[in-house]
């Protein structure tokens, strides 16, 4: 009976979003394994019974044990009744709405998308959909210094970043910087102020973002009002900007407070709900903007900070500095902080994970590649897709090349290292959102997680991978070059799971860009179906080599090879 | 395969959601059709693996095409990780995490609740979780004025009413009172301020509170901000309080500006997102609690208001009267006002549906019923199921009696009308949230949609229904009585389709009451499994009488009659 099929949609994001003023995108969740079509009948709210439209639905692909289906739907008022309709070729159906499923259309309900609110269709700035970015740890890169980074910028430009993200800068007693002194100090082992403010205005000149780190879900034990409650215990007027356990405050055995993680003493918890700390560190976000003219700030531990001080953030900043682009640090599913009343986007350790499966560990094969790519995509809004950092590799994990030479399959694994690195390279050039480099990648470094992936900038040529920094070079000039694999959207192509092969397509309005990637050491000839009808002659742009196409193409790869089909 | 099996869950409300400062309650939606054992395994999110424990789920119940599980786990320091397990009988199993499935546990990944925050754990007003609510109409309840309404409150006192909730009482040119003229003025015709704060203060000593009506999300054209408009045009300073189209401002003969629903040219937008607005409805919100007294607000179309309002309101409101309840109008699916952060609960229209279609309808027999009850409950978290308005009829629709009359089953359905009335009231008194009485139901007031179920009570005793009434006052005293009628949580018992019968417990620690009711025109002797297996002896409330129960309950139910078994 179709109407015990199990199917999921609420009408708010993830599955109901704005993708314009008045425009409202819908995505439904099916369970898979049927051959199904869905319809979208859609009103405005207020109209009477009778006046819906129907519209059909894109299926999107299998993301496991559900198919994503997706549709566009007019909202002239911003108001939107609509339920679905699912059907398969024996004629059975179901009508789906906000009471579950039914045969009955009127037991169904209709889902309401109350209004779109005009803020919630603020778009992001304009500079960040084209993005590369590149992570920097200051300590590490070049003289560990403000003033080294800034010499290294031309480096930068050269391999096709347009915006660099540095972990924090401000005072600190550690190396990593995470414990902050002083908020609004630069960390004197790396500079001064006038040494931010050079690196951001020749970054500008270059046509570079700069992107800089803050910490306001704990300060450092070495935060003036930590100080003042270590001093003064229950009588600082700071007492109530932590969560202090008990009187006297001390740090050891265990920390008679609430910190960061568990028991790290030098990272006091702050009370981000307490309003004089909300205000202080508003007042820091702003500083540094006005002060300094960064484009952007990434929020440590962003999922741990109350909610309506990102709001606010997001809020204050953005009505004063539009062109600003917050990115919230949050490991795992981030969908509460991207419904466009926080962030702009996150870091995507979600699609490092994947990545690391496919490419590096090779332990999952094309199909589950691709499930989980549509399973991820399908947590967020398109926004929030856009402004992902797609990242590799961080401070905080493993290098890439390291986890690729100590996974993969056959006894040649240690070899095929570097090339199931590239390829994960070309994924991540030609995928949604922005990608993000960590420093030394392009170059090859190596290195497990912290202190290793933390170590100094490989600058000595002979030590650099030099065939790896042209790759680099290369794929990101071809994204610069074409719009489609920066802006357009993501589909599925074909998977080969037997071959370890899969395609996928990015497109955008006419344009189609088809792109095949190889995670095997054997070389195929392949005839696939055409991903676009209308093209009889495509070019492959990493050979310059023509193909014909008719219902089906013709392709031979390489091992380990990739291709991109114009 | 059983990693094809559908199941669904997010670390966010209604699916996560704190259950306490230090206690996270899970929720899993579990394709139906299946013998499953579900097992969450949780652990601190800083604890390093291996430190995870295994709980198992409860099976709530099938909601149509799914089943739901639920667990509640400790979350000592507020953050916490999990994944579920889910086998059959058959040994087949799968892991689901923030990934999705899989049979390997890592490629699951793990849900990460990041953070339990304080505020989110904040309670209800203790009042709210025993209120009985009564909506009035004040234009035609008792000499049309709040001093009439004064007047009757010993009569709602004697119902077993504790809380008064009136339609709009300010200023306003219309009967209704949706389009306000002066949020700061009682409507002359209603009375004065005086006379409010004497309706106040007599609930009060009578033990009820009151909630008043406010409407944020339009003014009606006679209010000053909108007549200086109209008046001064683009020079208006007010004319940004609006959306106004095009400039000289009309009424006529299309609405020169947005309007509430479609072109109710009495009923401009309120442009909410501008501070001013803002500012002078939180006044408005404030002046009300503080001058008069009251105990809550219920707020007028709050689905099509910016949210970023209601978290202000909330927060504000919360701030200076704790005990204050914040009921949000939205006629649908509520949930994205419910997530603790705006309202405290909502005008529960979707029960009001599921009511009509078992009991007045029959268009649906108790399965259905009671997985719309399952289905519903699952759309919010615990705290805002427990302040929903349950009701059976508002100013806005028909009468419920109407709707008996009017549906059914059978020739004799008008006949019956009155005693399915009385099962839907048996199950409105007996089941979560607050039951809310709409003025006259409880008498036997009849009357189609707007205007008609706006028609004068009927005070006089010869044309009320004394039955009807006196079924309400001894289900509201038993409601009263027994506490795990008003906080217990609910749970399915038995559903038997052929002869429309349903059973429910409602279970409170060691307490438990078992409500049976028989949606049939037949007497049924039954055969029942016990509820609860540590008692002998069963008391049924309604008649008195005394029943053994052993594995088995032998139980005779009246035609349309139901049972309350203690």
């Amino acid at each position: 009976m179709l109407t015990r099929l199990f199917v999921y949609h609420t009408a708010e994001d993830p599955f109901a979003f704005p993708a314009g003023p008045r425009l409202l995108k819908l995505r439904l969740f099916v369970q898979s394994g049927q051959s199904l079509s869905c319809t979208v009948v859609h009103a405005d709210r207020y109209d009477s019974p009778g006046h819906e439209l129907p519209q059909e639905m894109e299926r999107i692909g299998c993301a496991g044990a559900y198919d994503i289906h997706e549709a566009l739907i007019p909202a002239e008022t911003g108001k939107c009744r609509y339920l679905f309709h699912i059907g398969n070729p024996a004629g059975e159906y179901l009508w789906y709405g906000e009471r579950g499923s039914s045969e009955n259309r009127d037991q169904a309900g209709a889902f309401q998308y109350a209004y779109i609110h005009r803020p919630q269709a603020i778009a992001l700035p304009a500079w960040s959909s084209d993005a590369v970015v590149y992570q920097i740890y200051p300590e590490s890169y070049h003289q560990g210094t403000l003033q080294g980074i800034t010499d290294k910028l031309t480096y930068l430009q050269e391999l096709g970043v347009t915006a660099i993200y540095m972990t924090p800068i401000f005072e600190s007693p550690s190396g990593h910087k995470y414990n902050t002194s002083d908020y609004y100090k630069v960390d004197p082992g790396f500079g001064t102020l006038e040494d931010l403010k050079m690196l951001v205005g020749t970054a500008h000149r270059l046509g570079m973002k700069v992107l800089l780190d803050a910490v306001f879900n704990h300060s450092g034990d070495t935060f003036f009002a930590f100080r003042d409650v270590l001093e003064h215990g229950e009588a600082s007027r700071y007492k109530d900007w932590f969560y202090i356990h008990s009187f006297p405050v001390s740090g050891a055995p265990a920390p008679g407070y609430e910190t960061f993680a568990k028991a790290e003493a030098s990272m006091p918890k702050l009370n981000m709900d307490h309003p004089e700390v909300a205000d202080y560190m508003m007042d820091v976000a702003r500083y540094w903007v006005r002060e300094a003219g960064i484009d952007g700030w990434r929020l440590d531990v962003a999922n741990e900070v109350t909610p309506a001080f990102w709001t606010r953030l997001r809020r204050e900043l953005k009505a004063e500095f539009p062109d600003l682009l917050l990115i919230g640090e949050i490991m795992h599913a981030s969908g509460p902080w991207l419904r466009g009343d926080q962030f702009d986007g996150g870091m995507n350790y979600l699609l490092r994970d994947a990545v690391l499966e496919f490419f590096a560990a090779q332990s999952a094969g094309p199909s589950r590649f691709m499930e989980q790519l549509l399973h991820q995509e399908a947590l967020y809004n398109d926004q929030a897709n856009s402004a992902m950092f797609q990242l590799l590799g961080s401070h905080d994990t493993l290098r890439f090349l390291t986890a690729c030479k100590e996974g993969g399959r056959g006894w040649d694994r240690e070899a095929t290292a570097m090339s199931r690195m590239r390829l994960a390279v070309f994924f991540q050039m030609t995928y949604i959102g922005l990608p993000m480099i960590y420093y030394g990648d392009e170059v090859g470094m190596e290195g497990a997680t912290d202190p290793h992936c933390r170590r100094p900038m490989l600058w000595e040529e002979q030590a650099q991978h030099t065939g790896l920094l042209d790759w680099y070079k290369r794929l990101i000039s071809l994204r610069t070059e074409h719009e489609v694999l920066r802006r357009g959207a993501f589909r599925p192509w074909f998977t080969d799971e037997t071959r370890s092969i899969l395609g996928y397509v990015r497109r955008s309005g006419q344009d189609r860009m088809g792109l095949i990637i190889n995670n095997s050491p054997n070389r195929y000839h392949l005839e696939l179906p055409a991903y676009r009808s209308d093209t009889k002659v495509l070019t492959e742009l990493l050979s310059g080599l023509t193909l014909r196409s008719s219902s089906k193409l013709l392709v031979e790869i390489e091992p380990f090879g990739c291709l991109m089909l114009h």
